[in-house]
């Protein structure tokens, strides 16, 4: 919400099928939304039906713990979700992490920054820990070094992918890969050997999306 | 040289550009050889200019080291590899089969077998390790639960590729991925998300190899 404009109107005016993750980030957390009213405007983003869950990091569930059950009111499943844009944690702060997460919310989302590719697999083996726990887990490794993780992260039950539009094009972070891309490489990856058919499925791949609506992660 | 016909006549015949790595198994090692005579003839083909690398597997340079001399002064390359068709070790049983495939040869190789996505992480780790000694090193994740391990085991530093032609298409094994599709990929995931133009790559790519010779590892 804090990069859209006028994010409730949208929601308002939204008819699309999809399901909406509503997030309205600060300054500290890679977003734009003052802390007046940041949490308020969520909570009101997340009374629309579309809206089916909203990403609230782990740092503000910490603090704010009461909130949760205030936001499960509204009928909204929680990803608590947790960003490094600096480096990747130790394996047990990561494990710890993501325990955390699982313990405010639904899913547990962790972004965090590679220094190098030992960084990603760090990321990877969390995300295969948390899933043989049983945890509903999410995590990406940004950046550029990371980028590959956004592909192979649901091998190791990663359960959300983040892609921009193809529009949004002059706005992809680095690492990003677009959405229709992204689908052709995550099913190709589903059963790499399988179909010999698969690369005429990325050619052929169309993705349908609503363009009305530019709420981002 | 165990699954083609008349390998060396075929390697007299060969006049392709492209530089060839030769291999003859026994059934110990997935192969068809039979024991009688399997080194003399990879020692045959080593003497081909076309041949720049010779697989050997990590059981023979245990047990006959005095040979690897031989093959080198035939102006080859030594690829020293170990096979688990059934599981993968642990990880330091691992990286010790690593460091000791780069003492004997020039490329350390090692491919195993995942009983789960675990495992394929065991394998990507043991890769970048060795990668981060210095060691030249290949690792492949066998199977279909290890296929993606064929994909981005380049970003953790693997050598080698294995991919069998579009021609073979009846015959690969569980994971492998063809040829042009492996390298489509491969240059996917180099970057995945600076090239807009990379789904079109996938399109147009063209590979060219040459069909005339069937030795397949």
């Amino acid at each position: 919400m804090d990069k859209a404009e006028n994010p409730i109107e949208q929601l308002s005016a939204y008819e699309g099928e999809l399901p909406i993750i509503a997030t309205n980030r600060t300054r500290w957390f890679g977003g734009k939304a003052s802390d007046a009213g940041r949490l308020d405007n969520l909570f009101a983003a997340s009374r629309f039906d579309a809206v089916e869950f909203v990403d609230i990091e782990l740092e503000t569930a910490r603090a704010k713990d009461w909130i949760l059950q205030e936001f499960r009111e509204n009928d909204v499943q929680l990803i608590i979700s947790h960003h490094d844009f600096e480096e990747t944690p130790s394996q047990d702060i990561l494990d710890a992490i993501i325990d955390q997460c699982a313990e405010y919310g639904d899913i547990a989302k962790v972004a965090t920054f590679p220094q190098d590719q030992t960084d990603t697999l760090t990321l990877l083996e969390a995300i295969n820990t948390a899933t043989q726990k049983g945890i509903d887990v999410a995590g990406i490794s940004m950046g550029e070094i990371g980028s590959h993780t956004r592909v192979v992260g649901h091998l190791y039950g990663s359960k959300l992918g983040y892609a921009p539009l193809q529009a949004d094009e002059e706005d992809y972070a680095p690492g990003q890969i677009p959405l229709e891309k992204l689908e052709a490489l995550v099913e190709t990856t589903k059963n790499a050997s399988a179909d010999e058919h698969l690369l005429s499925t990325l050619e052929e791949e169309e993705v349908t999306v609503p363009k009305e609506i530019t709420l981002s992660d």
